[in-house]
């Protein structure tokens, strides 16, 4: 299935059934694909937090705005950013990319100094608003990789951060939640399956400049 | 191509052979990726400029970190974001979403009031900060279409989005830049096309509760 027929074919479940589940093979290509996600300088800043403990689940639905859709669903992917940016994890990819391409640690040293002069010069919340925005290029890959997959996903981001920080213990390893993904396959009954999907047409979302 | 595989041949190209063009068709199918892309209580909130007029590329050159790569690549898209929330670009929205559904208008009203109430209590700085996180999810259907068409792209932060904002005229139309991606066919000098992609690996980057 291309692409274009995936995001066709996908829509945000509202309701999902709770006797099925995904996988742990798709679950593998769901995050592989967020995972290849490009990112500012790759840095890659964020991780994925995969939970399929029920149990888990059950803590984390009061913090969502459809507490339901979390406790039905096979797997819930939470996206959670750097708070900050330092030195060190900055110099720990660089060194990463150096030794995986064969090259000398700090061949990369005039432009590592120059994104840290610009990220360690910033409060962590000015951070935080750009290793977020990352974290969705990835989101939007994981989404694209389940559609891909037939299977179901609801992206949401109405959900009590910090009680998810919290629960998930996420401040003691330098992240924050951003958003998250559940996966599973739709109830048969879902009120949303079977309404048209709606996007501004073309001639309005597109300005050419030939 | 799985977007799996789509993601493993993408790189962010760094020099484009300036002859070869995209056509017409495959912009058309980049772009309905991102305009197809889930958002925010499906706002869409961000247009995609898609500038390939020589003239002005050269002009926005100088704006970016590599002018070369905006000067040499056949297409630059812009991702630009509303500027703020306002009541009225909700419910224009919404009106499309219940016309085209054949609902009746404001069936979605104690819906859309509520995030009428959250959004319009924040300052145009916080709503641009999720204006902008929308046009990822976007951005980043665009690459994987790109590379599902085998068209390199370079996904770019790095440009001066007020020199951006100002040529494009683009406060007259509410919005502001966000991010560029650059699209075209490499140049096979491209010192970054041979290079390995490094990414942290799967036990690393991902934490699964069980």
């Amino acid at each position: 299935m291309s692409l274009i027929e995936s995001l066709k074919w996908r829509y945000a479940t509202k309701k999902y059934d709770p006797s099925k589940k995904v996988s742990q093979e798709d679950i593998d290509k769901i995050v592989e694909a967020a995972r290849l996600a490009p990112t500012s300088s790759g840095l890659q800043q964020f991780r994925v937090l995969v939970v399929s403990n029920q149990e888990i689940k059950e803590k984390l639905a009061p913090s969502s705005l459809n507490p339901e859709v979390m406790v039905d669903c096979s797997h819930v992917l939470v996206f959670a950013a750097w708070d900050s940016y330092t030195a060190e994890r900055i110099d720990t990819i660089y060194d990463r990319i150096t030794d995986e391409r064969g090259l000398p640690r700090g061949r990369f040293s005039s432009y590592t100094d120059k994104i840290k002069n610009i990220y360690l010069n910033e409060t962590p919340e000015e951070n935080f608003v750009h290793t977020a925005r990352q974290s969705y290029i990835a989101f939007a890959m994981a989404i694209a990789q389940a559609a891909e997959l037939k299977i179901d996903s609801t992206p949401a981001e109405g959900f009590n951060n910090a009680l998810v920080d919290e629960l998930l213990d996420l401040k003691a390893i330098g992240l924050k939640s951003v958003t998250l993904l559940y996966l599973g396959y739709r109830d048969e009954t879902d009120w949303l399956a079977s309404m048209k999907k709606v996007r501004n047409p073309t001639d309005e979302f597109v300005i050419e400049y030939k």
